[in-house]
């Protein structure tokens, strides 16, 4: 809970073995703290509290006092993430150093696409697939690239079934770190290409995910991965830190607005939750009015363990084996699952899923109405946006903000199947009359 | 020529047939102007000369007298190609009618390619994969889309060969036009896929592209093909104006300073006439310093009609039959042949070209160096830039940009065949050992 992580750093910091000032190379960040017990530990490459076994997050002592000199610092800065510097845990200077330099996407405002849902209210799309290796996973990384600085490492790692594996290869070729990441060995050929395309080692495994998870959490404590940083394991609290940017850039661009309902895509659940963190920080730190503001998530049906729980009213989450074509969201144990149902339940949001049909429906209907062409999250998020109206749970008179967190161009091969030429004709004007097409 | 137009308009009114003072629809446009007789026309949806059939482009009053005043204005304007509406053919209001809002996409610095070069001075990747459907294309259709609005056309319409496809049915999704686009019937299915998912009318036709485009021009004068913009025949003046904003950004983000060199890739050369443009202008308005600019135009050698007259010292252009993986520059009959010659020979600059196996070679040093991965016609700048360098035509010691103009998304097939895994493993330990990366 991030509120609670801030202000305990400020009244009990002698009640854990965490130093107590910031340092330079983590700007606002003071320590690490476990979101199970709150035992506090020193920033360093740690993922796991050693008393509960709980996940570590970021805990800050903010810029608090002045919110019209942070909001002036602000938006003097980048147009990218570093503008937030003084709210993530990076050096002040994080802007000089080589980065791919995400974030600042487009905030859409989606009139079209609000006619068609019945929407009243303004309805946004905050468009990821603008990011460098056109999806969120920029966000994420850039922050992890960071703390492998800080923290010495030469080697920049994950475990991935294809996005993540390229955003780091690319990220880590920027920033002058060696990059082996790894994958299942039987992705389809473009995702291997664009894992492959940034020059560092890409090693196939003979295995599933979960296979390769588990190599990776094998490699860490051994010798052989020494001096590797793997940005979703042992550098995995600076990671998810990235995500709160989103947070940050919707509020910005609505005009330091909360905006009334978001929808999120729900992967590992770390995104939403972060998410979430975020918009609290800007209240606490005085950068928008506080007022309420409903979070949902979305689920892909066959991959749905966190909207099924949520709807059998259950507060953990019970596995589920994948099967969708929104592959990016296929997380059948989410981690962050029994914190995405506290936060959709205490916002008064939801969780929901539709079918793979509905996606592919959601992402033709962007596309339609908007010129936006979405990965399958995006499909995800706008369809369980168009379902989450029918249904009554999200109010249409209100101000909604939509994630689309990639670009459609990574999985063509979702719509290719119903997506072709209106018709085929000889080159001549009568051949066209007789399409039928004027 | 931007100059003498601007000149000419201001001296000379009454030698032409065109209007003399600004319409609000068209900011600072004032005529059209033919590029090879001087003849003026009133703004409208031609093209051509009625005099000698030479091609027509935009005529401006510029606001000249207050160069702070107006860099003041830019910098205050939104973050894409609308900041710079003061100098393009759009009424002063655009960045409130629906748009993609392409550009102010980021002039990459990079260092680590400048190393590997042997650069000692700036060098500059000006990324355009950053727009909105990932190519320059998203510049020359949003100019297009604003003079169609103004002609009342209510069918957005292109010949194509994929990318402008899209390009063109996102942008008439967002701004409410119908679209119906003419790509030859034998494209990739993923192009297809590109170029329907928006969904407006594509049509496929059986033929090549030049048959795709006569048949559209035989479209403009039929009742068919009435109310119908076709953003590179009958918008062409407007559209083509789009590719000015790539040096107003180039020149923004070095901090209002020219580069000593730009590499631009060639198709029909009206991206690296308009760049010339531009630069001419924000010298003439004050916005930069008068001094000497080199302009470098690339080509890959299977289709580098532009090269091969440049270093034969001819003043027109041979046609050529394209053969090359560079697709989105095969043009074997450049319009702008000519024009990009004198502007090569008059700034100080040269023409050259690469071959296919350098293009995939330039693509992986610019992914392994910077992080971005590039187009065909991005291989074919890096490329070529390589070469210029160790030709001793191009000085590594000055600020030199380079264009990547589109997304390697969208050329997969180009590196895949060289593109994957160092190595695949079991997931032990003892395995990835084995593999002899550690």
């Amino acid at each position: 809970m991030a509120v609670q992580s801030v202000e305990s750093s400020t009244t009990s910091p002698a009640a854990s073995p965490a130093s107590t000032s910031p340092t330079p190379s983590f700007g606002p960040a003071v320590a690490l703290s476990c979101r199970e017990c709150g035992e506090r530990f020193d920033l360093g490459p740690i993922f796991a509290c050693t008393a509960c076994f709980g996940p570590l997050e970021i805990a800050y002592e903010l810029p608090t006092g002045d919110p019209e000199g942070l909001r002036r610092r602000i938006e003097a800065g980048p147009n990218n993430i570093w503008r937030y510097a003084p709210l993530l845990p990076v050096p002040a200077d994080v802007a000089d150093t080589p980065s791919l330099n995400p974030g600042f996407t487009k905030l859409v405002k989606a009139d079209n696409l609000a006619r068609e849902l019945g929407v009243t209210g303004e309805l946004h799309i905050k468009d990821d697939s603008g990011n460098p290796t056109h999806s969120f996973k920029d966000r994420v990384v850039a922050i992890a690239v960071q703390a492998a600085r800080t923290f010495g490492f030469t080697t920049l790692s994950c475990s991935s079934t294809g996005n993540l594996a390229g955003a780091v290869g690319a990220a880590a070729a920027r920033a002058g770190f060696r990059s082996c990441v790894f994958i299942p060995h039987d992705l389809e050929a473009g995702k291997v290409v664009m894992a492959a395309v940034y020059g560092g080692d890409l090693v196939g495994i003979e295995g599933t995910y979960d296979d390769v998870n588990r190599f990776c959490s094998e490699l860490i404590g051994d010798p052989a991965g020494e001096g590797w940083g793997f940005v979703n394991v042992n550098l995995r609290p600076y990671y998810g830190e990235g995500s709160k940017t989103l947070a940050y850039e919707i509020c910005e661009q609505l005009g330091w607005r909360l905006p009334d309902q978001i929808v999120i895509p729900i992967a590992s659940g770390s995104q939403l939750t972060k998410i979430d963190k975020g918009l609290k920080e800007l209240i606490q730190l005085g950068l928008v009015e506080d007022r309420p503001y409903k979070i949902f998530g979305a689920q892909a049906e066959g991959c749905s363990p966190v909207s099924a729980a949520f709807k059998a009213g259950h507060d953990v989450v019970r596995p589920q084996k994948p099967n969708t074509i929104a592959k990016s969201l296929a997380i059948g144990n989410p981690a962050d699952g029994p914190y995405v149902l506290d936060i959709a339940r205490r916002t008064g949001g939801a969780v929901e899923d539709v079918t793979d049909e509905q996606v592919v429906d959601a992402i033709k209907l962007l596309a339609r109405t908007e010129g936006i062409f979405a990965e399958t999250a995006g499909g995800v998020t706008v369809g369980v946006t168009k379902k989450l109206i029918e249904d009554g749970l999200l109010d249409p008179a209100l101000t909604t903000v939509v994630l689309n967190t990639g670009d459609g161009l990574k999985t063509l091969d979702a719509v290719a199947p119903t997506t072709g030429p209106s018709a085929t004709i000889r080159p001549t004007l009568d051949s066209f009359r007789e399409a039928g097409l004027v």
